[in-house]
């Protein structure tokens, strides 16, 4: 099959093997995939990414010397099925999947292996027991958006807001737009949310912010106190660049909470008797569990959360390269999706 | 008055005016007053303690340049009054507070401020809606522990534990050591605590820790795991050095919990990959609230805070100096108390 495939921190568009299907597991072709800003980092420091999931006793087994098909937020459609193998779904249904899948004894990230591949290529395999049928009216591209939205769907649940608890989100990239998404999910009001970028800023207000403001111009925080009055402040961080969390340590006001979504791969510098005199709590989040998964599926379906607006290109896999390189800059591009077939 | 005062980073015994009171304080005999490990801190980095709590915003305003006299774990004897000032207590009675004062339109830290001297000295005035009276029966030393232990009481509440939560204490000085006795206070079982001093993990033992761990032999994370089986941990943090937050955050188990208790002057760094892969949350905790102080006064009053074994050492006035310089070896004492009319 074709695919464009991570070899030695370089993008290159190849034919590789098919992916077989073990028990257990369906064959899919991939319909549509989004491009991660992970799998930005990924490709510059996948040799950070295997460090630090090794210094935090995860399961996570990348060789970095061998070729990676990354891709982890697909729609994909059924096309076989494994030896012995049945599912809820059928040939030729839509299906969306948690990225992970068990095989010879060990969990693969679909996207972060060197052993299943990802969705920049035509075929994945996925476990039969955690595929989800597309629901009928809801488009692939839009389906395909599951994962990342469900991200924020998860930060927010983790955040165990409070009545009175009022979130500021801290960069409209793919991962605060999904949080701004989830927090109007759940109704909260007023939502603030910072961003350099004015494309940013417009698609955050399209995505649910009440308030936008550009740090260039005004401290987010000033914005938020205003907005807020004395409500206790949840911070979301959704950049993940050194230097950050200090920052809004440093700004934030007493007792607030601060969740950190972005996902920052160097080490970072943080002030404790900040955090001390202030009290603050940091809570670290990482993707979703599989009912957070199916539950934001079914809220893209229903119309609850709107992923138009985060789709801002589409291209075939010729085109992963440069679209890699596009998603580089700001304010070019919300997501956009690869599509192999397309 | 006579007083160990704080001079251009030297600790010299002086003789420095009476305090005066105004409206709505006392003035009091200091009787006991325990050194605290932030005072040792405070001696050599006090410009430290001054830049943090302006980054964070507190409205902190010592001159390191002038003199302060330090001390803020007191039991004192009420001896006069300010003008028009009353209160629930009378001459004689012996009284703790919170080491705070409001005076001239500003919050003063009692031991850290140039307005108002601490318990290092013969003399103090304190807020007549602060002073609680020590019950009777309860010993002046042991309500001088008043302080230091409400920040176990505290540091336990903001931790807000759950069922089946088991802690793991970090480092037995006196904060982990009040800690351990908050925790025992709970109910909690097992306690688990890691100190390399053999003499401080003998004291853990004493104030309520069930399993106790030398680092240098065994991991901490390991002798907890043992003791604790897969129930969800909540580490408390309660040394205060560079480096360590991200070893224990390195160490810890998924989804645990650090409460921040030690106070690191320094800027310290960790890797936000680790926390993100494991969904970490960080907790960082300061003083108590006026009711865990009057709670904690409570509990030692009753018994069911046995502070009689952290009191390791009794000074005068002229030995504060040294008894700054003993405190630096962690197997030397616990808690050493000042008793400037001893």
């Amino acid at each position: 099959m074709r695919a464009a495939v991570m070899r030695h921190s370089q993008l290159v568009v190849d034919t590789i093997p098919d992916p077989t299907p073990l028990e257990g597991e369906v064959v899919v072709k991939t319909l549509a995939c989004g491009i991660c800003g992970s799998d930005l980092h990924a490709l510059k420091h996948a040799d950070k990414m295997v460090e630090a999931a090794r210094e935090s006793g995860a399961p996570f087994t990348l060789d970095v010397t061998r070729d990676v098909v990354m891709g982890h937020e697909f729609c994909a459609e059924v096309v076989a099925f494994g030896p012995n193998s049945s599912a809820a779904v059928k040939t030729g249904d839509r299906v969306v999947s948690m990225p992970l899948i068990f095989r010879n004894g060990a969990m693969h990230g679909v996207g972060y292996s060197n052993d299943v591949p990802g969705g920049y290529g035509e075929y994945m395999v996925l476990s039969t027991g955690l595929v989800l049928p597309v629901p009928n009216g809801l488009s692939t591209q839009h389906a395909a958006l599951t994962e990342p939205m469900a991200v924020g769907v998860h930060a927010v649940a983790k955040a165990r807001l409070d009545t009175y608890d009022a979130p500021l989100v801290i960069g409209c990239g793919p991962v605060g737009l999904a949080v701004i998404a989830a927090l109007k999910l759940r109704g909260c009001a007023p939502i603030v949310a910072a961003d350099f970028s004015p494309m940013r800023r417009a698609l955050a207000e399209r995505m649910g912010a009440h308030v936008v403001v550009d740090p260039a111009q005004r401290r987010a925080i000033e914005t938020f106190s205003e907005a807020t009055s004395m409500r206790p402040a949840v911070i979301f961080e959704c950049v993940g660049v050194p230097g950050l969390l200090r920052q809004i340590m440093g700004e934030a006001p007493p007792q607030a909470r601060v969740v950190v979504v972005g996902v920052c791969m160097d080490d970072d510098v943080i002030r404790p008797m900040v955090g001390i005199n202030k009290e603050l709590a940091v809570q670290f989040v990482l993707g979703y569990t599989p009912d957070e998964f199916a539950q934001t599926l079914q809220a893209i379906a229903e119309g609850q959360i709107d992923v138009a607006p985060l789709i801002t290109g589409r291209v075939g896999l010729d085109a992963v390269p440069a679209a890699f390189e596009t998603l580089g800059k700001p304010d070019a591009h919300a997501k956009i999706l690869v599509e192999p077939w397309g």
